[in-house]
Order: structure tokens, then C-alpha cells, then sequence
């Protein structure tokens, strides 16, 4: 916890050989980012559902503020996306190179893996008591299911809601972070992106868990499958499930990503906003 | 979710042309940042009321963080008034151009009826689960009642709050853009105006839902009166009631503009704070 | 809910003959600071207690708001003091002048009074209804009591609350605010001092309701005795309580202001930190 | 509750002559910052535990609040680690001088051990009703348990979870103070670490109550021993454990530092990002 006096020394790091941010170092950054991400949301509903500390509002706030943090880490580097819905929309409409669309998503694939292993293993003993079978019923600490599991939600609900979800999401990320519309300065953006996810998921958690990111999904339900989840992969209807949380969600970004730019971005003006104001 | 670097990306967009905000490019931002709101805003009632997840708290901060998410998807263009209360202020007292007034209430009710009917066409399953028969029960979910429809609270005792509720949304909204008293910088002021109306959620939801934006109210009303909600012009005891939160933010912002520059105002310094401070 | 390009317009106000902040404007801006202050503070209490909507964390976060909103309101005017026990440690350590010190408290007094009168008046169907008699079950709504009314805290035991929470209120607000320590800019700190109130509330508001702020206390408890609450005056075992609120704070306010002067300031650097980190 | 211009009068201060930061001067920094995080922190959790006001969410806003307000006060003067094992870990990676790291230590102690008797003083009664015999019961309101003394945790996974637990706030507190990454500027660090410390709060308090820092549990706890709680120094199974909440952080910080610095810092650009942006 240091400030700006702190922030100096900082600068005495590594030689500057290694500093120009190779497609290996954005990879590690996602990797990083997106691990930070589900320590966190993973980590929050374990503590609520299996060990009943806190309650929904926690789980929603713990999910942005980690959304938060991974950009945080991983911003100078990758640009943090964290996010392969993210990443299309960025190569789609913003220029984001096509040939690191596939690197970034295996990273941060990756990275949710690996964040969701340590709190499945800091969280094994308290798991274990929780749901000794492995059922479905601790499933949903790590991947999403159509209506949380227990609502009375269909499989192609549950896409229809991952679309215009993740479309919310990948229009306001993009409004946020465009220079010309109204984008926070003082490196803040890292903070009301975190803001928006926390309103996702108290408004638009309700049919699919608020997966809107396919890497947040699928790493943490892989993961789970190779440590004992045998379901992992269905719906408490027995239906092939983990392909809506990934469909839903890159669907949903073209939407997204469109809409802000054909019928937001057009009437922006040219210039950035001046940065002293 | 991209960072600084990125930012300059985003420069690279359509053509120069369509750049000098129009009156019809201030439309469509003011019909997505009004859409964005409710997105936000309905979409955490139906989440809290009818599929039980969350809380009041939930209601508070997901309304004020959808209030936060418009303006930042609207500001450069328009102003994100989203509110048509606030567009009467700012014409008022702000010099805000009286020819504006009609087309951006129009637009911003028509956002707010399209973010309405996402919620709708969404929460369907969960909708028809809780209340089939489309009963007063939920159409709390779309648009206000006095007392939210349980409490003993009159027509006039709700006309009077929302008065008095949007006069202190628009006298702190003004105090808050207003260059010459302690606006925030850095592009935050969004951020700060979505804390006003979280803390008007918490304080001041009481006797009329804190409707205090006539879109808001209206919007959502007509679409959930086109979806099968028969009573959605009526409260609790059968009095035609959508006149309450459409009359009632009008004439607060009235009084709460007329507060601001009369007792407020008029001792600011002439100087706008520094921009560096 | 204007942004940036907003700001501009505001410029264009009343003529510039009134812009010298006078003792007058001073006094207008901490009498709205603190009725805005109240219209949230009073307003969640009156909320959460008389109609069971929200619970202690939105009063927590709701005081918090308040506090910035008010701070926001009044802060170029006069300071945005909103509290005789700011004003007093202000005088006494940062030169503010004596003269100033009653007239402030006076006009800080009287908005926590109409703030609390506005609630009153607008949540008296909600009042009625769940305190027809206005005993000291809803007298809590607007003044503090030991223990909140219910746990086992002497009138003594709440003196040395106030006096220790008004103490790190005090410390921490001159320490946020200082200049030459880390105060935040961009003209936040109507924010962080918001948050500060808010962790208050949530740690420091066990024995004596966290008054910390003789206005907050007196305006409100003299406003409930005039509208009918005869007990006003006393607490639960029937003694008299007013002064409490009023003499712990101020007590608490001297020693905050000293502990941060002698033992924390005397160690800083003499400029201020730069205004572009 | 003063703003910009209000921040002028603050260089009116003490002389000169004792402004030079001394190792006495930050010392006392450090002892007034870790203070003010344990009157927060330790203060909520009695608020909560022994008086039953407020949730576990109150209890993660509050320490990552007291956590924000602890660099506040302490920041300019001593960099405000307020943690030994940050301490410790910029020693090791960020070229903190060696010679200070058992004074910062000492002091940070000091300062817990300080703020957790004021909690305690000032709670004595609600203390003493809810647990008189000073058990185990109120034992969790000044330093941590396995478990937080009632879920099936051993004290090996509460040590795991201390390791991890740290390592994440260590990683991410450098993370966000490193000037070449996407630190905050504005002066707002102390406000995102102290969001990281709720989203901690929030997914990473099941095992072992995130303790994550050596003096915010042995200054409490060597407090509690002293002031009636025999079974200080040991756990609901018997076992001594203060050990676990000292030796865990302090291994965590190495690995949280040497990910950062070995895994991220190596890939980013030599120059800090610009200071206005």
C-alpha cells in the first residue's frame, strides 16, 4: 500500500531488455488478468454458497471488483481483455489484430483454469462437507446453469439472455474506453468497467448466471470436470450445456460492438475530450 | 475492457462527415443512454422481485449504476439528460434550447420502452412463473406505486414525494455539472450523479418507488400495458395513477432548479476551479 | 445529468455582482450542505425503520452519500464544514476564523432542521402508521439514542463513543484534505470524506448511533419535539440525552484535530504533492 | 469536510524544521495508519458479532474502507505499507531499506495493538453482554480463527489459505502502485486497494478469516490476551495458532512479489503512462 511518492521507485525494475510487450507477454498478461478475475468470482461463490458467508450483492460486487483487478494487472501489457467476447468485438470493430484473437483466448482460457484450480483447492475441506458427491449442486460455484440451477429458465433462454447480456457488456466497454465519447480519465476506466459488471449481475444475473465471457465459463468447468465434477458439462435437465455460455456470449459481443459503433460512435465528435478536464 | 494505450484506438472510426452532433444523433444517444438506464433499472427489479435474488440494496445501487452506465454511453453527444425532468431544468435555468425539449423526452421514453421490453422479452419464463395472470404483483417490476403498492400511502402523499424527490435530484445534478462549484473532474461526474441516485433509492423509495424521471415511469408503463399487463394505468386502489410520476418530477425540477441558481448559485466565484486541483 | 461539454454552459448564470462569497452566502451554502446532508440521513432511517425497506448498510451508505452531496453543494462557498465539530477543529488548527464559528453553526443547525422537518412531513403516513404515538420506537428516525434505543449503553458509555468516533471523523477529515498529505484531487475528496461516513457507520455506530455532528443531532430532536414528540429530549431510561451528541463531538473534535496536527502533520513534507500524479 | 480552496489554508501548518520524513516520523505514520485501519476493521467486526448490527458485507466494506483510510493518514509520510508482510515484500522486490523493515513492523504492531484496545474499551459493555467469560465466542472480534471458528478448516488450510490470500493482495497491491502499469492517479490508490481488500474480504474470508496481515492479527491479539482472553494465543481445536496468521502472510508476500515482478513487471513498457490521461 504505497502512493505516489512510492510509485518512484517502482521504476527500478528489470532491465529494459525484456519491455517491449511481445505477443508472449500479452499472453501472460491475460493470463494473469483473467486468473485475477476468477480468484475472485469463483472465490466469492464458494465462500456464499458453500460456506454461506455473504449473500447475492456479495457475489455481484466480488465479480467486478475482480474484473477490476485482472485490468488492473493486465492493462499496460494486453490491453486487458480478459475476455475472448472482448477480444472479437475489439478485432471486429476496433483493429485488434485477427492472428491474436486465438493466443489471447488460449491464455485466458488458461488463466481461469488455473484461478479456478486454487480455489478449488483453498476451498476443498469447506466444498467437501458442502457437497461430499460432487453433484450439481456445488457445480454452480464454478460454471453457470440456466436459471441459476433451480429457476424455471430453458437452455435456449439462457442463450437468448448470454446475448443481449454480453451485448450490454461489450457496448458500455467499448463506450467507456472511446477517447471521444465521455471515457474516465486518471486510469479510472479500470474501476467503472468493474462498476458495470457489478450491475450486470445484480440486473442481469437471473437466467444464465452472468457467464457473458466464455473463458470465465469454461476454464472454471473444465477444471471442475477434471477434479471430480462427472456433470459438469449439463444442465439439471441433463442437457449438453457449456456451449451456451460460450455461443451466447460471441454472439452477443458482434451485437454489441456493432450497435455502438453504428449507432452511437457515428455522431461522436472527432476529438478526444481534453485530459485536463 | 482496455486501458490508456488502447484508448487511441478508438479513434480510428467512421468518416469525418457524420461527426457534428445533430439533433437526431443527440436523439439516438439520448435513446440509448434512457435504454441503458432501464436495462439497468428494470432489469434489477424483475431479478429482485420476481426471481428473489438480491435485495433492496441490490435496487439502490443497480438503479443509480444504470443511471451512471447512460450517462457515460450518451454524454458527448447529447448531455445524457435521460431524464425529461432534468431536460425541463436545463431549459429553464441552463439555457438549454426549448426546440430540444420535446425530442428528447420523446427519445428518451422510447429508450426507455425498448430497455423495458428487453427486460420483458428476457424474464419472460421467470415473469409468467411468479405472476401468470400479469397482476399488479409484478407490475411493480415495469413501473411505480404509491406506498410500492403495500404501504399507506396516498395519491397526493406519493405526488408530493416525487416532487420533492426530483427537486433534490435536479438542484444536486445542476450543483454537481456546475463548473464554477466542485464538479468532479477526470470524467467522473457520471460516477457521482449514479451515487445521487443510489442514495436516493435508499432514502427517498418510500412513498412512490423514487420514479423522478417521467420516462422512466412512463416508458415501461405503456410497453407493460402492450404485454398484457391490463391494469398497468392504475395503483393499488384502482385510481388512475400514471399522471403522479410523469406531473410530479416535472414540477420538482422546477423547484429544485429554482433552488439551485436563486439560493445556491449566485454566491459561486464567477471562475470555473482549476482544472489541475 | 450533463457531462463535460455541459460544464461550459453553466457558466452563463446571475450576475457577477453577487459572486463574492459573503458571510451571508456562506451561511446560505452550510445551511444547504446540511439539510442535504439530513434529506439522506434522516430519509434512510425513516426508510429502513418505519417501512422496512433496505437495512443497516443502506443507512450506512446513505449517511455516506449524504455527507458527499452535501459536501458537493456547499463546498466552494464556504468549506462545506456541515458540522459544528468540524468547524470548531477547524478553527482551533487551521486558522479558520472565530468569528465565523457561530454563524456557521447556526445555519448549519437550521438546514439540519427543515432537512429533517422535509422527512417528517413527507414520510407522515409511514410515521403514523408504524408509531401513531411517537414514542421513542420512531424517535430514532431523527435523533440518536445510547444503544441505539435497545443494547445495554449508558448515557456515559455514549459520551465516550462520540468523543472517540468524532475524534477519527475529525482526524481523518483534516487528513484527507490536506495537501501536503496524499488528498485525493480531481475534486474527489467530496467522495473519499463520503466513504469515510460510511465506514463509520459501519464500525462506530453500535453505542451512540454515530451523531458525530451536533447539527445532525440537535436540528433533527428539536424539529421532532415541535411535531409532536414530547420524549425528545430523553433517552430510553429516561434521562436526558440531547446533550450528548452535542458536548461528545465537540470534545471529540479537539482531540482528532490536535492527535493529527502534533503527531501526524508535523512529519510531512512542506509542499503539496504535485498536481499531475 | 473542506475542498479545494479550502486546501490552500492547510500549508499553514508547524515549522519547517521537523518536516523531513525521519524513521521516528514514519514510524509514527505507520503506527497512526495501521490504527486507524484496526479501529474500522476490529471495530465493524464487534459491531456486527457482539451487537448484531450489519452483515458480513459490512464487514468486507469496512476493513477495505479502514484499509483506504490507514494510507490516507499515513501515505505521504511512510509510504503507508501498514502491513509488515507488504513491508517485507518491498524489501524484497521494490528496494525498501532493509534497516527499516523491523521499525515499520514494530509500529505497524503498535498501532493494531492501539486501535483494537480503543474498539475494546469503548465496546465493553456490548462485549460483556454478549460473551462475559471472554471466550472463543468474542474471540473472532480481535484476531482470526480457522474457519472463523466454526467451518471445518485445520490449521494447515488456514496457513494455505493465509499464503494465497496474501500472495493475491501482495501481486495486486504492486500491481496497482507500479507507475509503468495502469496505477490510478488522481491520488486515488488508496481507494482501489481498498476496494482489492473488500473483494478479498468478500471471496477470501472462509478458511482463515483474511488475516493477510501479521500486525492486524498479533497487535489485537496480544491486546485480547491482556485484557481477559486467556485462549488468545490458540484455536476452537485447542492448538496454538497465532503462528499461522504471521508465518502465512509473511510466505505469501514473497510469492504475490515474485510473480509480479518475475511474471508481469518484466513485460511492461519502461516509461510510466502519462500523467494526464
Amino acid at each position: 500500500m504505497t502512493t505516489e511518492a512510492q510509485k518512484q521507485e517502482n521504476l527500478d525494475l528489470p532491465s529494459a531488455a525484456d519491455r517491449v510487450p511481445s505477443l508472449a507477454g500479452e499472453m501472460m498478461a491475460e493470463f494473469f488478468g483473467t486468473m485475477v478475475l476468477i480468484l475472485f468470482g469463483v472465490g466469492v461463490v464458494a465462500q456464499v454458497v458453500a460456506a454461506n458467508i455473504g449473500d447475492h450483492d456479495s457475489i455481484a460486487w466480488a465479480w467486478g471488483l475482480g474484473v477490476m483487478l485482472g485490468i488492473y494487472v493486465a492493462g499496460r501489457i494486453s490491453g486487458a481483455h480478459i475476455n475472448p467476447a472482448v477480444t472479437l468485438a475489439l478485432a471486429l470493430f476496433q483493429g485488434f489484430p485477427w492472428r491474436k484473437v486465438a493466443p489471447y483466448a488460449t491464455a485466458q482460457v488458461a488463466g481461469a483454469f488455473v484461478g479456478a484450480l486454487l480455489v478449488r483447492w483453498n476451498y476443498s475441506e469447506v466444498l467437501a462437507k458442502f457437497d461430499p458427491g460432487h453433484t450439481i449442486k456445488s457445480q454452480g460455484v464454478f460454471s453457470t446453469l440456466p436459471g441459476n440451477g433451480t429457476l424455471p429458465v430453458s437452455d435456449l433462454g439462457a442463450l437468448r439472455d448470454q446475448i443481449i447480456g454480453t451485448a450490454i457488456l461489450v457496448l458500455l466497454v467499448i463506450a467507456i474506453t472511446d477517447a471521444r465519447n465521455s471515457a474516465p480519465m486518471a486510469n479510472l476506466t479500470p474501476f467503472i468497467v468493474g462498476l458495470l459488471v457489478v450491475a450486470i449481475g445484480m440486473a442481469w444475473g437471473t437466467n444464465a448466471g452472468y457467464a457473458i465471457n466464455p473463458a470465465r465459463d469454461f476454464g472454471p468447468r473444465l477444471m471442475s470436470f477434471l477434479t471430480g465434477y462427472g456433470g459438469a458439462w449439463r444442465d439439471q435437465y441433463g442437457n449438453l450445456y457449456f456451449w451456451v455460455p460460450i455461443l451466447g456470449p460471441l454472439i452477443g459481443a458482434v451485437v454489441g460492438g456493432a450497435l455502438y459503433k453504428y449507432c452511437v460512435a457515428r455522431f461522436l465528435p472527432r476529438e478526444a475530450h481534453s485530459p485536463t478536464n
